[in-house]
């Protein structure tokens, strides 16, 4: 058994979703989004992102922070915050022992969809049906935070078991989290 | 009297400088490198950014932070390790209250020079001379990160004022800090 932590990095909403991996079956523990404002100086933002995962971390205790890599779009100024997002996230995961590991969005859709060509409504449905949830995660962010989580936890290696054991547990609603 | 801290940031080679500025006087009182190992993962290199310079503001109670902007050079995965110790950096000033200011290096350079356009090496030099310290400072990261305090602090203003006072005050050596 081992509990991996998944995180989307962003400033504006960070993803992060939690999954228990045990044998073939992976269940959701947490799932949700923190979201800070553009309003409040980033510094700010920054120290809100980091309490919150460390006390996700505090109570989970994950074995893993799995993150998903991030590419610099047009915006070079909003890409600096991911990476800032991102430093503190890992920076959590460090001063609780937790090793980080980083995934790129091609390889996280190997492995949930086993296609890195698989689109965004596509990852939701497949990570819904290997964590067993009722219906497909939302919002967006904790999806894709629960996705890299799987795909450091094993992959779509457990699509075949899940699908066999027929398991339908009902995982935790993934809520968010809005913080100032 | 406030004390402003100065971040050229970097994740192998962080520079630190910590500048009181008085009246028209400027005085470093503290300057040098966080340096961490490419060998060792980035979560942990995050956490001895972290805490170095959780030390520093804990020490001399900077009212702000400075930082320079950094831009994006060609290579992405280094542009983003930046970013994150950027991160942890505003992180440790915002846990204790310090707000922070970022200046592109051209208003760093038009600060300390009077040119946007300065070299290095002009810049080295001038800080040294707002500094009243015996020769340029060195490490280029100490240096920089001196030169951002400075702008932060009221800049090349403080040129003229000091020239006049004939000030040679000795400040502190700058030093390396190195670090697992």
């Amino acid at each position: 058994m081992q509990v991996v932590m998944g995180v989307d990095p962003g400033a504006a909403n960070l993803g992060f979703g939690i999954v228990r991996v045990e044998g073939n079956q992976m269940v959701a523990l947490d799932g949700g989004v923190v979201e800070t404002s553009a309003g409040i100086p980033m510094e700010r933002r920054l120290e809100t992102i980091h309490r919150e995962l460390s006390e996700l971390i505090a109570w989970h205790e994950p074995r893993a922070m799995a993150i998903e890599e991030v590419y610099f779009g047009k915006n070079v100024r909003s890409a600096m915050k991911v990476g800032q997002a991102c430093g503190v996230a890992m920076l959590a995961a460090a001063q609780r022992g937790v090793d980080c590991h980083s995934y790129t969005p091609q390889a996280i859709k190997m492995a949930v969809c086993g296609s890195g060509a698989a689109g965004k409504e596509q990852v939701q449905q497949m990570v819904g049906v290997l964590l067993g949830l009722p219906e497909p995660p939302s919002p967006d962010h904790a999806a894709d935070a629960l996705a890299v989580a799987i795909c450091h936890g094993g992959g779509s290696g457990h699509r075949q078991a899940v699908a066999a054991a027929g398991s339908k547990s009902a995982g935790s609603p993934v809520r968010t989290r809005v913080a100032g």
